[in-house]
């Protein structure tokens, strides 16, 4: 299998910094195939990056290289890790990012990156450190590092989070329930709503809301023939619940 | 020469959904180039997208595959296709997405995909069964499939779409028309105003609007120094009409 | 060193014009590897863009052709030429875009492209003259070229420019000033403020503006936990002075 490292960020993809990290990704590892996963991660936002992660990640091969950076805390305490979560590598900060990828794994390891590059910029460890790592993985090169567990990051983390995770151009809004854990005949309260399950779209009336399972294995809210996040108000943290 | 798979949808840049996309074609040819041709054809717009289609294909070398996806049926009775027109391959829904380029082929062969994959989610046809596709043909594997005719869509097919199909980033306004179909002499009437020919934008005064032909040969509406959308109030599917 | 090209525009990362660079780059170079660097420099702005690319290309490895394109002039008198500086390569037009990083190379060479394609459109030189070039010079084909000096270009062109060139999806605020010439106790004035130096975001209070040194090297504004961009007022060529 040729090595693929897949990018997954809240760098915006129309900034300048998802190039950087192509550029050292280019140097350091010439013949890596490199996929831009996503860089619209709500801004700083670790709990949604860490819910869609696996959601995300699941369609790539074993052995795929997630350079992964939702990082407000850079340039202070927090710790660069590389993460093995059934035999896909993750490389970024621990700060909460990899907690549920772990979570669902059958087996996963953790190393603390003892190595730091020659220069290493204030706010940008995601070109200068997390993008070199990853390429050295992707090419089989050995990395300093230390078994470490993981640190338990701050506020609420269940199961799944009953949030909508991420709103996409069409408007359909993601939350952080797998599809697979909700029953079909239960409802969904969102922004005042109270919205059924649909297989597909075109099961439901031109203009009504519902809930689906969507791509990726989520509950996604979505409007047939419109946009659910204008006509509902969602927004990323819009609550959700289940009633059952 | 290297095979070429050209993605082109409505899915979005920003979104994870060309992710998934490039995540699928990794897999399936990891020695195939990728390029992003488009994702921003206007959301479901089937008849822009086909109309767009053999404009921006026109540079592509004979043998890329474009993978084209402007899918609002997905899950439905809607078939997959296989289109070759003049040598280049185009695998998506039969939905008429594929008419003009058809039409406008000296030759054409229509197949439908008699494969589908172990999963296949419900509403993302383009990862699931359209992206594997385009990477067999890219490497040559053999794809089960039958010679059938493409599906005659519903709607209005002129053999140029008098109406705008896509606003570009400048404000700029591409048009289905062709620019070679157009007498230079001809003016254009658009959102209530009457254009002239340029052949530049430098031809006209700052703040006129023009009309011209633009890079892949299509009439365009455009303002010297100026944003057309913004100033004359087009958007995808303004009407235009040309004045003899 | 496998050869790597980056791309520099205005030309907006969901228009069709970036696909049609890699069309062009995958038939003339089908294994460079292509970086798409930045596509949203303010739209026909030179002059940001001359004071932004030394700074973005300094990551990228020796032997690096930037295809950079800002080209409000296309089709008129401005001349096509290729740049040397430093060991990088530059290609696209003589209008003041390699004016600074040719200005800050230690060595530089400037050479008139004297080839034209068989089609070359009007409006989209990128596509068809330097992108070809481009491909040439990553793949090591000589090109019918003259030695010539750069065009100055009209205006005002100083050592570092005091306005912002660029701003972030995070609001963050790029300004030409290079941070290592600004004293870490001088203020800077902008839009109205007067705004202290500080390593980190963490140092300052939360929505508070502050400037610090960026990952490339410029001064930019920002606020902690905030939207520097609205907040102040803040967009490309506000003007910004270090009060000393």
């Amino acid at each position: 299998m040729r090595p693929l490292i897949a990018l997954y960020t809240d760098f915006g993809a129309a900034d300048p910094y998802v190039g950087q990290l192509h550029a050292v990704l280019a140097r350091e590892a010439p013949d890596v195939r490199v996929v831009d996963l996503l860089h619209a991660v709500p801004n700083f936002d670790i709990r949604a990056g860490a819910y869609l992660l696996p959601a995300l990640a699941a369609i790539f091969p074993e052995g795929t290289v997630f350079l992964a950076v939702i990082d407000p805390g850079v340039g202070g305490a927090r710790r660069p890790v590389i993460v093995n979560a059934d035999g896909r590598w993750y490389v970024g900060p621990d700060n909460g990012l990899f907690r549920i990828v772990t979570r669902r794994a059958v087996k996963h390891e953790c190393r603390l990156i003892d190595w730091r590059p020659a220069n290493l910029s204030v706010s940008f460890h995601g070109r200068d450190l997390f993008a070199p790592i990853a390429a050295r993985i992707a090419i089989g090169h050995p990395i300093p590092s230390t078994a470490a567990a993981l640190t338990p990051p701050p506020g609420d983390w269940p199961e799944d989070l009953p949030a909508i995770l991420y709103v996409d151009h069409y408007g359909n809004a993601m939350t952080g329930l797998r599809a697979n854990r909700v029953d079909r005949g239960a409802a969904l309260a969102v922004a005042g709503r109270r919205l059924q399950y649909a297989d597909v779209y075109s099961a439901v009336a031109p203009g009504m809301p519902f809930w689906y399972e969507n791509s990726v294995g989520l509950v996604e809210i979505a409007v047939n023939k419109g946009n659910a996040s204008t006509e509902l108000g969602l927004q990323p943290g819009t609550v959700v619940s289940i009633l059952t």
